[in-house]
């Protein structure tokens, strides 16, 4: 029997992959480790094909509960701009990754740190500490470079890369994109994609497209599952577009990823670390002075709301890809996440085909 | 024929009021000013009910999006207290309204700005522009004391003081208030109350309790109602709690306002000035480093996300309360917004009246 | 007998007026209020000679200490632009200028508020209550008005506008403004100029080019000046450059006025409102969103240094100015506050006449 | 000849060690590693005896330029405490260090980031790839042990530790500590203690105790030192007090290391990561919830001047022991930092050592 599809969220259209990689350039490349007690892994996000550090994206940050380990904001927020592709890992990996960062950079810019300025690292973490043993701080530098060679527009979701180890609501979290088109004024249109490292959410909480569907789950899991920790996860919330916009925009659009959040239940709960980051592939401002900067028309403040809606809808929809592509997962001490596609498997498949209205 | 009730948000029980002044000691006032093109007002807000210049709550805001003109967060942010009532009103009417805030305090303390430190008014806006003629700055010191004078336990909601004017989802918006018990580790509970003031939204996004009613609303509406602005409206967010916290804390409370704000269909636009600030009542730091500081324990970090969630349903439910209790109102231009109340009189009883499961 | 002359602080030249105004467009007017008990007054900086309000500039602001009442700030750090002339007075006339901000606002567009959003008044204030009875509120919207209408390329210093009223190091403080010249990479120049309105510090503090002569001056005055309040003043400092600078770069910018404030001897007291904005005139970007952007191509932040540097040159000259200029002023309960030209008046003339070094 | 012993900078006194150790219960710890092309190294600050993760102080950090590496602010700003050692080193070992904080929580409590939060890594950094040969990345974890085991009491400055590969002003800077009492209101006193990572500045900006000796040591220098880089350094403020402070009080007390640093001639330069951060070891809070919060009388806000003013003092005094105290170290490809204290060696002993006065 069919279970439910996952419903699409908000009015506006997704790109052809539904994945962040609609905005043309950007690729996404995951590592999986997957070995009993280890169940973890690197997700890589690459702004565009050439060499970050030279070429660097403008950025913004929104820290919505700043109980995280992530490395790199500091100088995002001064400088506005992305230095390395984005990595994604365990909390107690973050400097292995981080260390392959600046090696990568040293060998591809041999003056990275003496005649050139030293790069900066920026690795996103959650603590997949129930399924993996995060303590072995298994993953170390060449699965950072395994998940840059595999970067492709094709993103694997779900129980991969650094998703392998997360859970969400209880449940099997992990990898989740999609994207949204976002009408320009005048003609044309712009994207933006979304894509989420999801580890946080307690059950009772989970809402799926406006229905608060967290305790039939919990009924469902009663007895199978194991009793649920107090909220220590977190969940990253990357967020990428090809409309011009400079580093302050970034940091507005990157806040609205808060709102697609907030919409699956969430409250910013106080130990989870939920981080937002906003970059655009419209255009890129040299490392070195000497070369001449852009001359850069931003879009007007005023015609952002289209894509705040778009972040806010494809932080959600990234979230809800993320608990479907998930598979259940047994991992460190005989820990279980199971996945939210087998709680569905009774449940009739329009479920949550129809817009939530109370006259349907 | 009864039209649907207002659903409750959440799980956490309501305190006796479902008010802000549910927080003992807090205490709220109208002056609504109702003459043809004249629909606005001032709601003033006591933390207490003594001097608050003299003995101060501490303090914290978030402010989701900044297009707004509020006055005093600057100082709030630096030194985490308040030191007046606050106060509540139109955009064009914020100096007013703070020439009286310090006016008041001079004639409290008459040392206000020689011997002692001037005092910093603060005061928060929403355009009400549409239905009011702003322009006419009508709102005065005297409204403002009247408003002050006027504080008590009971709420007016709705159409009333600083909501007289406002707008939401093209609907009548407003005030509202409402409030959460928490159970506190070992025994009793703290309280948390919130009062808005609902000043945005467009209708198509328009959600209550997760059920997406814009669209049906709109097609209500549809012939009747003045083609839709533009967004340029604003909410303002006041929370209130007996837990003792101090400011930092009280801004991380205050930043879960957005997720409140979130569920009923905002992603923060941006025209709307959406601001949030969180007070404690459970101690009072005094203005005199002479007198002596208080021996506070706080709340525990790890003890907040009870009161997080608390501040999301109240803020969601505030916001309801305001759309239910508003009364349609015609004004500038003959401008008119129809109550939420009007359109829901046919909309069976128990529209909103059980928790959203997909399987009832 | 010729006193000192006000050293030149740093290595780059002044412009031709060393004067805000040496930032082509920019003017500055005053509106100076003196009867007895009233010592006080407005001063206004335009940006431009347009409408600040249809054409704005990039703007960026730093807090180095929030004790202040300033309004205007939250929107300024999310939009990143000005909407209207720059104004200062004392700290209880902000609302009043801020109301003739709207009131002027309104009458040059119409549908401010209305069609159009309205519009958000920048006033920054310090407390001139020693010398000044702020508690009358005398200054009014004409005043604000007439420092408007005042406004040139020529800008009196010392003890006009705002600054009337103000005391620095038990001293007679108010305006001062300078000018640095910036070679520019390839050919020309960049222009960066600071407006203080000084109201800061305690004697024993003041540094003059490096010069701790705030004891002396100390004992010059013992018996004659009342005995030093507690810190209970502000600065404010304001900054314009003519370089293509974003608003996060102008932030940066407007940070680095802490540098040359320090040097002063300030360490950013407590009851200090220390706050700094910093403004481009390089290009406006326009209200109405069917307008087109601008094309801008940015100053690489590589190369802000040498701004930087002439930030800070500037607003410790700029501070000096307003020491050097101010004339004694005897105000409010016979308080008086003498120059510091007449403390200097038997100083030898070459004083500060050469360049700091211990080995001349 | 003896050559000119540091100046005492400011009125307050020093403490008994004129170092951070004064502060009771800080101790700091060094790990240099001296080997041909490899100067660089590890220092510690411990907070006090205990486990840090175990009982935080609080804590607040002040980012003046955040053009820097540094990891653990994010939460530091979200929670207000430290959860280890703060750890000093050079860009690209940070996360190597960060690692072996990781590493070493665990074994102090194995439940971390399973049945306990994870710890977050507290690292600082400036490149010091001038000397060294950063690209190595020669600092590993045991070193980090080596530091937190070496930690006392007596602090070891100048090219020591993560100083020993450091520059400043085209010396050699490195690690510089100082102390300042500030009598307390009623009896006693307080203690404000400074630790400084120094690796800023270019020659020419050089100010000491206000006399602009930077010109002169560059004629100095001519012929014999390298050409000037372009900066592209970074220092690191730690400040420490006994007074009872909270999270956002230390954010406040961390600030005014900028006054300190300003007053030697830095303008907080583009390249240059100016990062502060205080903590108070007059209390601690629990990592566990269960367990009782202390109940604290902060400090009156009104009451922080003397801490401020000790702040950007014992900065300063700290900055210039940093460089009195170095060593000449030559490094990575013959490049060579000289000490101050061999360029000074001619000069006139008591150069700094009378208040810098116009009429002495």
């Amino acid at each position: 029997m069919p279970s439910p599809a996952v419903p699409h969220i908000g009015a506006l259209p997704s790109g052809e992959r539904d994945a962040i990689t609609d905005v043309a350039g950007v690729t996404v490349g995951h590592c999986t480790l997957d070995e009993a007690e280890v169940q973890t892994g690197v997700t890589v996000v690459h702004p565009h094909a050439g060499d970050p550090f030279l070429q660097r994206v403008p950025a913004g940050a929104a820290v919505l509960n700043g109980f995280g380990k992530s490395v790199g904001l500091v100088q995002v927020e001064e400088l506005g701009v992305l230095e390395t592709p984005i990595a994604l890992t365990n909390t107690f990996s973050v400097p292995a990754v981080a260390e392959a960062q600046i090696r990568d950079c040293i060998a591809m810019n041999p003056e990275c740190g003496r005649g050139l300025p030293s790069v900066n690292p920026l690795v996103f973490e959650c603590n997949d500490g129930f399924l993996n043993d995060m303590q072995r701080m298994a993953v170390r530098g060449h699965h950072y470079r395994q998940a840059c060679a595999a970067a492709s527009g094709e993103v694997a979701q779900g129980s991969v890369g650094a998703g392998r180890g997360m859970s969400s609501f209880a449940l099997k979290g992990g990898i989740g994109t999609a994207s949204r088109r976002v009408p320009r004024p005048g003609a044309g249109r712009h994207t933006v994609g979304a894509l989420v490292l999801a580890n946080y959410g307690l059950l009772p909480h989970l809402v799926i497209a406006g229905r608060a569907v967290g305790p039939r789950l919990e009924a469902q899991l009663a007895g199978a599952a194991p009793a649920a920790e107090p909220e220590k996860g977190s969940i990253i919330m990357l967020i990428a577009t090809d409309a011009p916009l400079d580093a302050r925009q970034l940091r507005r659009l990157a806040l609205r990823a808060g709102a697609g959040l907030a919409r699956t239940g969430s409250v910013f709960g106080h130990g989870s670390g939920d981080i937002a980051l906003a970059f655009s592939t419209a255009y890129t401002l040299p490392l070195r002075s000497e070369q001449p900067m852009p001359a850069v028309a931003l879009l007007h403040d005023a015609l952002l709301d289209g894509l705040f809606r778009a972040a806010a809808d494809s932080v959600e929809q990234a979230i809800l890809h993320a608990l479907w592509r998930a598979e259940s997962i047994t991992g460190r001490h005989g820990h279980r996440r199971p996945a939210l596609s087998e709680l569905l498997r009774d449940w009739p498949s329009d479920t949550f085909a129809h817009p939530l209205d109370p006259h349907p």
